[in-house]
């Protein structure tokens, strides 16, 4: 099937879905798990036949993991489902609705966005989850993973499909490009007559490519050079612990602090301290020349330090004369994300709490935090480091939009 | 100054305004408001100059009295700016404030968006306007208008950033590119280290060339091909004011109705009553063949009828045999603006408001009222036709995005 030909299903199938009720939709997620649960050894096989190709072509260890399936894998797949299956449908929901003098009901009604295109790399966990959050919100999606992941993702949507099949609900609601030609991607990314919005999900060169190709509006879901300013005055123990955390609880997230910036009135009696730890941990820290003639082992940051997300067991590490520059500095180099503060001076807390430009600001707390489950919102298809639509973590209502609905008896214009 | 420069500059300034109090900011839009006064003959003059210039180089009268300025137009400038200092400020509102079960205080608050681009034709108006609503949200802005009023901005700029100097408010909070050069808007479009949104205001040939060139975010203004549906049974003397207004009120507006779509259990009584209405007018009627066969001196309607925005003394018109058979046209030839039915019926008034896609769905009334000022929010930046970040007619909160603020007291991620 060509792009326009899935472009115009998944119109008609947005359409249908956004009629489709709450308990309906919960039907189709129920048979989805199930299907997905009942074709595990089918997606096994297909998976193994990626995993082979990928070996083969020599894909490193870290990426194999990530598009390697278990039957712990797939049965986690349906669980996600499930668990989206228990959350409110913010669908229907009336935001406002008030009466105009002239006599006019202008009500904001929640409604879905219509189609959602996802373009995500070789990770098959994505084409479930993105499935699920789309299809209870409504809308009608269409995937484009890895090519490496090809084999398996035919599998899981077959079964997903197979399941809604099931529960008599269109199968076109999720489609999934299988053509791995860049044009087709590139085709994608144009049409606006047909997607109402790209979700990119991957590293910072995939969402590049489509921030800079795509005329379809796009959420940019960012990387994170998230940092933590260590204040004058902090309790130097909590700034400790809260850096090991955002730091080593796990390397590979956005979340995850990349970038100390440390008042010089702790630095003496903290930074060693803070070297041990880290050191227990093999982090290896970069830093400035105020840091490293405190402590002799660290390495000297270039200014690509600054701005480096390294998802990796390194940090990097700036002293800082005031709060004023540690505001600059990280305004200046921070990609939007997850920032955070550990002081005890309550004007400190407010002001970094104003002043600094990200999606997520935090006093004495890690940025590991920034997740939708974390944020109480049951699931997330992302975290948005732009601007519009959606910051931060997106559950369920970043994937929907509004109308309004306009009650009248006869009024015109004067 | 080159654009990066300006970039700079704006970056700075939106930090300081989103710093800066109601106080201050309303106090910068009376002396703005006071200067473009006192400026008034500085502004015409300049004003001459680019309508002599337009005259020379034979723009149509349409266009050169929308570049046309006179005092009373820069007077409505100055008391457009004096009313948007009186509307509430959006920022710094708390929409939510959630403990979590680990203790963590979550509050999403509402905050500028940083720098807005705007890029606008030769209408002189918008400077004001524009910069108005996005110093109001604390948004520093970098115009770019069209090049026919190059002098007559540069004025209006001038004596805005005079006023602003005597508030002793940073003058670069509002920058003008005074480069009528076309790489230069191609390079704005692509500053996306500098500007956090770009919005487009003028006619359908300017805002594709800004979505298709960007790679900022773009909130799309677009377009209105707005229907309205004569339902079976609807009450006729309603449906003709309505159309009336809709088409003819004010023709070269996005909210003006530009297709009518009638039951064919109604066409014969009506049409006749409508043409006679329609012709008093002046408005061309191109219509399908089964509404030709009933008043014949309806033109017969193309293909391409159903896709035009006229903004002329110009409706299509298409007879339909049922509700579906109309929302099925609607949903496939609208533009996502305003739609409208005139309906008796309570189910069908539901189904239309359900069914049909677009930011605006009316029953029983006017698509004219699509509009900031109609809809209460006391002035708008334009109507959004995308369904990412705002739907509708803009107000100042789609000028805002929000931000996580996080109070902890040493939580780490488990």
């Amino acid at each position: 099937m060509n792009l326009t030909e899935m472009g115009i299903n998944a119109k008609k199938a947005a359409m249908y879905l956004s009629q489709l009720g709450v308990t309906r939709k919960n039907e189709g997620l129920a048979a989805a798990a199930k299907a997905l649960l009942y074709g595990k050894q089918e997606i096994l096989s297909a998976n193994r036949t990626d995993v082979v190709r990928a070996e083969d072509a020599g894909m490193s260890q870290a990426l194999i993991d990530r598009l390697l399936l278990t039957p712990a894998r797939i049965e986690a797949m349906a669980e996600g489902l499930l668990q989206v299956a228990a959350l409110e449908d913010p669908v229907g929901e009336i935001l406002s609705m008030k009466q105009r003098p002239n006599g006019l009901m202008i009500g904001k009604k929640r409604v879905p966005l219509g189609v959602i295109g996802i373009i995500y790399e070789a990770r098959p966990n994505v084409t479930a989850d993105a499935f699920g959050l789309c299809f209870k919100t409504g809308n009608a999606v269409i995937l484009k993973g890895g090519s490496n992941a090809i084999y398996s993702n035919k599998a899981i949507v077959k079964c997903l499909q197979r399941g809604m099949q099931k529960a008599d609900i269109r199968t076109d609601s999720l489609q999934l490009i299988t053509d791995a030609n860049r044009e087709t991607t590139r085709q994608l990314m144009k049409m606006n007559s047909y997607v109402d919005v790209l979700i990119p999900r991957g590293g910072a060169g995939l969402i590049r490519t489509v921030v800079e190709n795509s005329t379809v509006p796009v959420i940019e879901t960012g990387t994170g050079n998230c940092h933590i300013y260590v204040d004058e005055g902090a309790d130097l123990s909590m700034a400790l612990n809260i850096i090991v955390n955002a730091k080593t609880q796990r390397i590979g997230v956005c979340n995850a602090c990349e970038s100390l910036v440390i008042h010089q009135a702790v630095a003496e009696s903290f930074l060693p301290v803070l070297w041990s730890a880290l050191k227990d941990k093999q982090v290896e820290v970069r830093a400035d020349e105020r840091a490293c003639r405190l402590v002799p082992e660290f390495q000297r940051a270039s200014e690509e330090d600054w701005e480096t997300e390294y998802l990796d067991y390194i940090v990097s590490l700036k002293t800082v004369d005031s709060l004023d520059e540690a505001i600059a500095h990280i305004n200046r180099y921070n990609t939007g994300h997850s920032e955070s503060i550990i002081t005890k001076d309550y004007e400190h807390a407010q002001r970094f709490l104003n002043e600094i430009d990200a999606a997520a600001v935090y006093v004495n707390a890690s940025t590991r935090f920034t997740d939708g489950n974390e944020f109480g919102f049951g699931a997330e298809i992302g975290i948005s480091t732009q601007k519009l639509h959606a910051r931060g973590p997106m559950g369920l209502e970043a994937l929907t939009t509004t109308k309004y609905i306009i009650y009248g008896n006869g009024q015109i214009r004067q």
